[in-house]
């Protein structure tokens, strides 16, 4: 059966060259960067290579960057490190990565209190908002760059210019950022930043917080995934260096997916920001539709798509993040999140459409021709 | 440079059958087990082989095998989850792995009354302080069954009919006894278990947790390391199938091993139990020198060796299990761990030890000819 994947911000595939820079580091320098001995001392130098090619990606330095086993491990530790400084307030929004929103639930058990700033219809936070839930009493704020699910750019110009008034650190969580857009942490006015491995064809279980020298924030304990760290190196170099590239195939894979859809669907709306929005990725509801079972007949006929993010995939439930965009219900029920990569091509996308009509037809004909779509073929 | 590693217990090289299992996972079948497309299916059934691989090397079951990022986190998750029950106190031994240790130093700070129980001279803890020490108000008992520096294997016979009588979670760090001895669940008692691959010829970066049905446990989040996992699976299966024959070659090298040094250097002494000891380790103390120093010179002649677990290598300080064990000051600076492995062979033993003498030689002319050490060479 052909397979087409449309999911590239769940994974994607490790690249040949990564794969290729890891290969050394499984079985002939396979010493524990620990150790004080040659084997140690080579792992330890492939680290430091790994970190200067990670901080060379976002414009840090790598004694600013930690290694984590991924972006969840990076956004846990950046959330809760900061929050044991002493203070007891953090601000977050409604949008986030379960990952950061999962940490925050937690501190909030512990006596924290979490601001959720609320987002327009568009995925985005308002900068005025955050100005009056600050002060500096607050430990961190810590939001998402760009949404896993609706590829949604916060305005991160407008939130490093409050952000500047105060002396609260701010967090991005940049992993599905990193090789889609430039990153900059000046820029950014970012004090820690998570990045993942596996989202940018790099392997899974690695990932980074960047540091801002001067924050103190204890690593991770364990033996460090020297292959992972290293794959983690070349992912993060490969990506600074087809940064435009990339982009430009993205945007032009997603927007020919996406007019595909607009064309064969005439009910089909975008969700998100469409001005402020991420190369690769498109959320659009198909009213009327269960998105679970569209994307249950994609998958029959091999086409990965998403019903939201993987990491809550599959628990069913509607997503949080557009409900926190007040996306009507309808919409809700009927939204897919599409993501394009490094071998999305228009023969693929031509099969997903061509599939796409198929379904809507046969579900159309199913409902007795309910008036609630329109299709134009 | 000659390469003679003598350091197996800090990390293992990945086997290439091992590393032929994880390849496919990488660019080729790299989905993300939480999506719920085929990519995704295939990858979460790669999952469960995983699972069943880790659990057959310990007879448990796939069901009760939780996948973590190494030795460490699955220490860290067994102490901290089993702490989240109710009851405030936990009993461990003075001769932890520094993860347990720490976990248990953070709980302590927490509120929680740990009782670590002391060792003889062997590393063996007392079946009766045990005893004294426990009743159902204990929230876990936290033991290494296999002790990495000295491989001094705990009492687990005694152990259990003392467990056996009370309602208390057993969890073993069995990190340094998978694939070097059988491993059985129930027959340890153990209620849960942590495993590492990287140290049975899997990668750096996996681990598993096992954790008898019945006992509710949060597994960590964040997506899976797919290829780690593999790896580990693989690691467990070949583990298992190589058992006897690994264990008599690592018995083999380290007899040949310790008798070389013995009889080149009449002062040496052995740490640990002589009794109950993994097949390939030996912790030896060259009293009247400095182990760091001698590593150094062994590191200089291209001989990795130890002076203590990988994991607090670069801090320096004597090891916290030979003070637990009362070794005598002198011994304790002057001890070395050197474990032996797979690719171990007795041309490279012998290197070592035409080095050890020729160190030891110059060392004694430098001290001249000081009357602690005795050379028969």
């Amino acid at each position: 059966m052909k397979k087409v994947y449309l999911d590239y911000n769940a994974t994607t595939p490790v690249l040949p060259k990564v794969l290729n820079a890891m290969l050394p580091f499984f079985s002939e320098k396979f010493g524990n960067p620990a150790s004080s001995h040659s084997f140690g001392r080579e792992a330890a130098s492939a680290l430091e290579l790994a970190a200067e090619q990670v901080a060379a990606l976002i414009g840090a330095t790598a004694n600013e960057i930690i290694f984590t086993r991924g972006g969840s491990e990076a956004n846990n530790l950046a959330i809760s490190e900061l929050a044991l400084k002493g203070k007891t307030r953090i601000i977050s929004s409604k949008v986030e990565h379960s990952s950061t929103y999962d940490t925050c639930k937690r501190l909030k058990k512990d006596g924290f209190e979490v601001t959720y700033l609320d987002v327009n219809r568009d995925g985005l936070i308002d900068a005025e908002a955050l100005e009056q839930a600050l002060d500096n009493d607050v430990a961190l704020v810590s939001l998402l760059l760009v949404n896993n699910e609706t590829g949604t750019i916060q305005d991160f110009e407008s939130i490093r210019k409050v952000m500047q008034k105060y002396d609260v650190p701010l967090h991005y969580d940049a992993v599905q950022a990193a090789g889609k857009m430039p990153l900059d942490v000046d820029s950014l006015g970012a004090s820690l930043l998570s990045l993942s491995a596996h989202k940018i064809y790099g392997p899974k279980g690695a990932g980074a917080l960047y540091v801002r020298s001067g924050i103190e924030l204890e690593a991770p304990s364990g033996t460090y995934d020297l292959p992972g760290i290293v794959g983690l190196g070349a992912a993060c170099e490969i990506a600074r260096g087809k940064l435009d590239v990339y982009a430009a195939h993205c945007t032009e894979m997603r927007d020919y997916l996406e007019r595909g859809i607009m064309k064969a669907c005439l009910m089909a709306t975008i969700n998100g920001c469409r001005k402020q929005r991420i190369c690769n990725t498109t959320n659009i509801s198909f009213s009327g539709f269960s998105a679970k079972n569209l994307s249950e007949e994609f998958d029959r006929r091999g086409i990965a798509v998403s019903t939201g993010a993987a990491c809550n995939e599959r628990t069913n439930d509607t997503s949080r993040i557009l409900e926190a965009m007040n996306v009507p219900k309808a919409a809700l029920y009927g939204a897919l999140r599409f993501s394009v990569g490094k071998y999305s091509n228009k023969a693929d996308i031509d099969y997903f459409i061509k599939e796409l009509i198929k379904i809507l037809q046969e579900k159309n004909k199913a409902m007795g021709g309910s008036k609630i779509i329109k299709l134009d073929i």
